[in-house]
């Protein structure tokens, strides 16, 4: 068995973080129910964070400030102070948010390790990832972690060769097709898709995947038999 | 001549940086001058900057916020949408300004490249060292660049064990003596100083340094004899 590099992505594959956006996003909805829908707010928010991406990026401080626009934009410049103060307050919630590890992923960590090079390749705001994994008590089994600025194909080519690893040794775990799984088997690696319950809208594809270095799995357990091959 | 490895702080090191900074709180000086004078709205911004830090950590967009809490201080949440607007363009503004590198720097970098390894250890956004680097045109010379969330002691070693990288070996440069220099003495590193004519208060400390592995430069092109020794 050749040793290989696993690669975790973190948020909704080693532990919960779609379930709290979407909390926050229910809050911001509720302060601004009287300007529109929730289904209108949620689509604005999603403008600003993607016209946002090429300066903010990822991550909750990306996510407030595109909050902040879009309530500007709902309520035509006449949002208060206090307006401004509750959408702050729920973007610094969202990064005070207790770590839940997802079930079964220390388990499938302990069997994996010292056997492969286990890393994690996530997006989002370097501190914050950095805070989740030191929260999450499973920091120690990852050799490296590599927060990216995002996950094109040029990212994961930039981050194999820093790290040395070649490509048909490469496995990344995820729940993002988009992030996870479609960059990775463009540039020679394989990879893993675990669903999560919900997807970030901007995450989501729509059409299938079909290929030899790709499996899609229900649970995290399942991959240890598949690795260990 | 043993291989080393030269890390080169990115602000204010590699490129302008603080000056931007400081013309980005002098317009949000101006936007407050009818509440309090410019040297409490600094220390405000600060006194929130350094408060946030555990939460938000380095960067523009962590500035932006603070910012933002700073300006409902002062105006007793009487700060109108339009008012978020312009502090959110200031944010914006700063993600946007144009790479201008420090004399030199291009010169040094030829000189030690080949012979030395080159990364960048830098904090700030992900995104927007990523940038910076990428329109700065110095990219191909560094074999890795490092965006910290915070520059102590474990910082760093965390990145040597990572990079395989012997302290013995390590030779850090850069303009802050509290961020580039002690917490690498500290661990058993070299670390060169190059002071910028303005440094951000957060980073300024109020005594001299002696040690055996620590010299002060005026300019970064007398690194080169001194490295190359």
């Amino acid at each position: 068995m050749t040793k290989k590099v696993i690669a975790f992505d973190a948020d909704d594959t080693l532990w919960h973080n779609e379930p709290y956006f979407e909390e926050a996003q229910e809050r911001f909805c509720r302060l601004f129910q009287d300007y529109a829908s929730s289904q209108e707010i949620l689509g604005l928010i999603l403008n600003y964070q993607v016209k946002n991406l090429p300066l903010y990026g990822f991550g909750i401080k990306a996510f407030t400030l595109s909050m902040i626009e879009a309530a500007l934009q709902l309520t035509n410049h006449q949002i208060t102070g206090k307006g401004i103060e509750q959408i702050m307050a729920i973007g610094k919630d969202l990064l005070e948010k207790p770590v839940e590890l997802l079930p079964e992923v220390e388990d499938v960590l302990k069997q994996l390790n010292g056997i492969h090079k286990l890393i994690v390749a996530t997006k989002g705001d370097l501190k914050d990832q950095h805070r989740k994994l030191h929260d999450s008590g499973i920091g120690h089994f990852f050799h490296h972690i590599e927060v990216l600025s995002d996950k094109t194909e040029v990212d994961y080519q930039k981050m194999l060769g820093r790290l040395d690893i070649q490509p048909a040794n490469f496995v990344m775990i995820g729940n993002s097709l988009k992030s996870d799984v479609l960059p990775v088997l463009n540039i020679g690696g394989h990879a893993i898709h675990i669903p999560y319950h919900t997807t970030w809208a901007y995450e989501r594809i729509d059409y299938s995947i079909e290929h030899h270095n790709f499996k899609t799995l229900n649970n995290i357990s399942e991959v240890v038999p598949i690795i260990m091959e």
